[in-house]
């Protein structure tokens, strides 16, 4: 991810418009690498690594459509609407198994997780501020930023255990006062780490004695193959930390629904500049997605997830042991979608997608998209294995590996 | 709208962050004073002629329903996906039937309209930057813009004929340079007024010739009772007017559907914002769209509507005729969902509203939700005729006139 780290105010728009013949635009977001990714992936014959994609063929559509149909007997699920009460009730029963409590007025409904970044973005930052991030990141965290000209602070994250509070509390105790700490502890993209709870609760400690605004990004959690999920940090600090969940992953990213979990005080906030960005959600999608978690065992279908994704993530962990040399070193996920890869140094990680797609018809994606500043991810890989077969993931990073 | 013309920076959100027991966050952006009338009106009870709603009871339940269950045949309508081409050949045809001919590559698929207004105002507005709006206009783009710290500059707009181009033209002698123009020329919102032919070609020209970005916002187009609609000014101007259009209107504002009309290089620098605020539009719900536009005829649907909108505004035009006081003036829409109303000076509509909700359980919006800077529309309101029966308008009208 390219974070832009220009000085603001240097966009050539409003001057340059009147010395054209066409009106001059730009913005100072990057490019998101990933979502060209998906046209490289979306090739016939590809065989794709790269994407975040829950696995196509268990996405719910029958159980899905009963929902929509039986949501448009009311008519006006297709009118303006405010936010559906019964929709947030599930959300705090959910947050609940999730091991928050909440009430429903810290709820808002959002256009999909990566809303809720780019509104605690504008309600947390202001222009020329500093965040906090992991040196590998979401590459959404840095589309969201970059209007505000931000200046980006990185710790490292190793792929055994993540981020290191300690870490943390060195760059706040030499002066670095950031708008917030933005981190995904479970099961992160890009590198699949999960954070202990340990270091959750040191977090948790320093976001409240140290005023540290964390913004928790949360898609994964209940992803977790081994075990229990943790706890998210915002079970431990309420005040500090704004929990951004989901339905992406667990129902269907076409949805385009997520929520935040805030403060009252926040939340209303918050709405207020959804009702700028796009109005409100869908009121069909919420009725659609009330309906359907009244109909379904949502938690079922997580634990059938699971048992897939397992299998899945078992089979690429195997494959990397055999077929990669033994210089690389991986990540271990406990969920998600993701293993994060590091190849010896020297090695370009560009150039390998290049050769992957002309050579074997194989994508992922280079671990560059999600450095951030003047951080190297150069001979680093992101492979997803969540929307490929286990055959499809023992024959590609058996082809993937011959290239090495 | 009371639209924020406080300098930038002044923002009261890092620092703070650090003296409080909480984080404070807050926004510079307004508060919809309708978004809190759809509460007001949403009241068993009450007769609303507040808020801009398409009527529930055209709303095409059965056959978007048809629709969605076709879409979802494909499963992977549930996934991430890129832009449907088949809905935006669908768009680029809506376009030729409004008089607009445009490229697939002109079209960027949008949240609903007010995604567009804030991803054109990104793009357009530097902060500190200016702004050109009529006295009073829609409230989305003072939300959208305040974030900018806006100089706002007015135009005033009279409720026969709207705007007149030669207030813009010597706005611009007198040396103003706006980012932008912003202006909703069919049936207005709030104004119910439509910018003659005439009108519109003189706005074309000034844009090309003093390098004028116009912001076309066109909800209500092809909802016109009296004869054809007239051709958008983008007709008449391709470089510097931006296009807006929305499905809300003509199918369902739950679609969150909207469109922009643009140049392939703007639509570029869109389409990375876009992907910051909320990654995609929903892949269902373009698909649907798609088949549901496959499977009927809009421009016969979009018939039924007007003839029923026809006979509502019909209805509201002759019950002020018949109840309102000869010195009451308003506007007679040749299409939308409005007719604005100006008082004798020195009435205050906010008060008429309390009056008109605690004595005679009815909604409308005062004139003061849309104005804009120092401007005063406190002797006025906003009539929606649009969801209300032609008994219940003609009762209605009756009512508040009595209160008068």
């Amino acid at each position: 991810m390219s974070i832009q780290t220009s000085p603001p105010a240097e966009r050539p728009i409003a001057s340059a418009v009147r010395v054209e013949d066409k009106p001059a635009l730009s913005t100072s977001r990057p490019r998101s690498l990933l979502r060209n990714l998906v046209g490289v992936a979306a090739r016939p014959g590809v065989l794709s690594f790269g994407g975040g994609l829950p696995a196509s063929e268990l996405l719910p559509t029958e159980e899905y459509g009963r929902a929509l149909v039986a949501a448009l007997q009311d008519p006006t699920s297709l009118q303006y609407r405010p936010p559906y009460e019964p929709l947030i009730e599930h959300i705090v029963q959910i947050m609940k198994r999730r091991g928050v409590d909440c009430s429903a007025d810290q709820v808002l409904v959002t256009s999909g997780a990566q809303q809720g970044i780019q509104i605690l973005a504008e309600l947390l930052l202001r222009t020329g501020g500093s965040v906090l991030l992991e040196e590998t990141t979401y590459t959404g965290i840095g589309c969201a930023i970059a209007p505000f000209a931000p200046r980006i602070h990185t710790v490292p994250s190793s792929i055994a255990t993540g981020l290191d509070p300690n870490d943390v509390e060195s760059r706040l105790a030499s002066g670095l006062e950031p708008s917030f700490l933005y981190l995904v502890p479970d099961s992160a993209n890009p590198s699949g780490t999960t954070l202990s709870s340990e270091r959750r609760q040191a977090l948790a400690g320093l976001a409240r004695q140290r005023r540290l605004p964390i913004l928790e990004d949360d898609p994964y959690g209940f992803l977790t193959y081994d075990g229990e999920p943790l706890a998210p940090i915002k079970s431990y600090e309420d005040d500090w930390v704004f929990y951004l969940g989901s339905f992406s992953k667990v129902i269907s990213p076409a949805l385009r629904l997520g929520w935040m979990v805030v403060s009252p005080e926040t939340r209303a906030q918050a709405e207020i500049v959804k009702d700028a960005l796009d109005l409100e959600s869908s009121a069909l999608t919420q009725r659609a997605v009330a309906r359907y978690l009244d109909d379904n065992d949502l938690f079922e279908r997580i634990e059938r997830l699971n048992q897939t994704y397992r299998r899945r993530r078992d089979a690429m962990l195997e494959a990397l042991d055999r077929h990669f040399p033994p210089e690389a070193q991986w990540s271990k996920p406990r969920g998600g979608f993701f293993v994060w890869v590091e190849l010896p140094p020297g090695t370009d990680t560009r150039k390998l997608l290049d050769r992957a797609v002309s050579e074997e018809s194989l994508a992922f994606v280079p671990g560059q998209a999600f450095a951030v500043g003047a951080s190297q991810a150069d001979n680093c890989l992101r492979l997803s294995f969540s929307a490929t077969s286990c055959e499809q993931i023992a024959d590609g990073i058996q082809r993937l590996a011959s290239l090495l």
